[in-house]
């Protein structure tokens, strides 16, 4: 159904012609359209994105749809591993799946600053094509807005997706229940890491690459090997820790977490200690948490490490019960302490 | 089954504690969850909203259904007749009822610019939350982001939003046919001129309010009146004539305009014209026009003007077989003219 262009990666708008984005291309006429048309329209191109409307329709069956939306903020726009473009598809991708959907269309908000490189806002359209079509999703829907220089910081791009639950499972929060195992995919905080070590121009910054990965696949592989699964959530802004602890509070569950369980790859472990940082407060872009009772915990462990997205994959910790939701880590050194939220971030515009 | 809180609409942040948003409300940590679950999930409460999670579940018939986005920049924030937030309600609403959906859910995603006073902030929720009431939908997903000072405007808003059809009609450009009647619903060009006189400080700006309003209802109405609807547009962005030029080009069909039956307010024309703009250009944000087949469009004119969007109604044109689709206004004075597309905009960030 999908029709996937012939397309030749170069710049459709004449850079010479219009080097820079210009008000004029917010607009609503002429140049708006030859850059939504020549640009956007080619490079999502699909049946849904040709309907040309206002918005884009399609055909559902019965049964339970998930809803979400980010917005992208990241500076710089591409680091090594990724791009604001493979960021905000995979992103909202993630989102979709960590509530058990299945990804279908993706919609796609750009606000670029007057002056941004026509070059670099095709370079972040095709890393946006290239991820979709890795995650398998369209881009059917979109909207462009200008913004004059100085009231912007190149582009910022808003994602929200639908998808289809194909199966009965009530995978959230409130599902968490003692004696759960808690599982992560693979090593955390490499795509904070990735972003800060350019920012920070650190010595080592070659060596870090974001994680920026689509988790579907992963997901869907676990939904179809029967496994029952309670709650998956991917830890991006405030890192591993945000996320456990939301959960706990949501759940009023306890979750205690192994320290040394926890996969950390030493250049990015050597890259938080230099700037100070906990890992564990360190925005992820291609992992999860899952929630898996206990007997099911083997088999989900399997089909992760049998995935690309899972090969580090590692059971982390476990639920017990109690009387209020916190997070509880046993250090390496075997010292158990509270996992508290910290007030603000670590590392601003991180996705 | 929606919930309808209790809620004082004063502003639920302390602010004389954070009187302004900081980087940390976009963190992930403990200032971000203050505001999202202090401020945003008090506003915008519902049980969906209320799960929590990533994504917002929720069930569907089979069927079709309709999946839009828009960012809104609009400068200043307010304006007589709206704000930021109600262009950001109504504008997605709208999007989906011009495909012939009815309206369910909505995302927001925020774009923040570090120092805004909570107390705009604060404005802007409330009135995103009054416009969903008035308009019948629910905010159900959402994100915040925060950028430095000095790389946003105050604050940008996305959002998307999904909807069902519940006819079988084709409601788009390529449904237009030879014959058909053009029918508006109301006076042109106030949204763009109630922005503009406010931002150039003329003296008649409190006389023009925007038009910003849900036309979700306008079209339900003509829905269950039996009305064979071709195509709806509400022609935001570049107007009038960017709107028609638009579904001329994408129809095939010529569409002729007569000028003296498009509804245009004395007080908005004075101000075209003490600004040098054609009104056929400047937005409008609660605006539709309806492609109607002759037998229909009696019908379906009075349908418009019994409803509150619809009082001053009028079939302003008609569509005729051509070898290129394009627009014809027929003058005052009786000279007809092609309408062209602009380059760019009269009027930018107008939405």
């Amino acid at each position: 159904m999908e029709t996937k262009p012939e397309f030749t990666w170069s710049c459709p708008i004449p850079v010479k012609d219009t080097p820079q984005v210009l008000m004029a291309h917010g607009g609503g006429g002429r140049m708006m359209h030859q850059l939504v048309d020549g640009m956007f329209r080619q490079a999502f191109r699909n049946d849904l994105l040709d309907q040309g409307h206002d918005a884009a329709v399609f055909g559902v069956g019965a049964g339970r749809m998930a809803f979400t939306t980010d917005s992208f903020v990241v500076r710089p726009l591409a680091f090594p591993g990724g791009d604001i473009g493979s960021l905000a598809v995979n992103g909202t991708v993630n989102d979709l799946a960590m509530s058990g959907a299945r990804p279908l269309y993706l919609s796609c908000g750009f606000i670029l600053e007057e002056g941004l490189p026509m070059e670099t806002l095709w370079q972040v359209v095709r890393s946006m094509r290239r991820a979709a079509d890795q995650a398998g999703v369209s881009i059917v829907t979109g909207d462009t807005k200008v913004v004059d220089k100085g009231k912007g910081d190149g582009l910022y791009v808003n994602t929200a997706g639908v998808g289809v639950l194909e199966h009965a499972l009530d995978i959230r929060p409130s599902s968490v229940r003692p004696g759960d195992l808690v599982l992560v995919n693979g090593d955390i905080a490499r795509h904070g890491m990735a972003v800060m070590a350019l920012r920070e121009g650190l010595a080592f910054e070659a060596d870090i690459a974001s994680d920026c990965a689509p988790l579907n696949g992963l997901v869907r592989d676990l939904l179809d090997s029967g496994v029952e699964i309670h709650c998956l959530r991917d830890p991006t802004r405030g890192g591993l820790a945000a996320s456990l602890i939301e959960i706990a509070g949501a759940s009023g569950q306890e979750i205690r977490l192994e320290e040394e369980k926890i996969p950390l790859h030493e250049d990015v472990h050597a890259a938080c200690e230099a700037l100070g940082l906990d890992p564990l407060y360190v925005a992820n872009e291609g992992k999860l948490v899952a929630f898996v009772p206990e007997k099911h915990a083997g088999r989900a462990l399997e089909r992760m490490r049998a995935h690309p997205q899972g090969a580090e994959a590692q059971v982390i910790g476990r639920v017990v019960e109690a009387r209020a939701g916190r997070v509880i880590l046993n250090s390496r050194i075997g010292v158990a302490r509270i996992v508290d939220s910290l007030s603000g971030e670590q590392l601003p515009r991180i996705c």
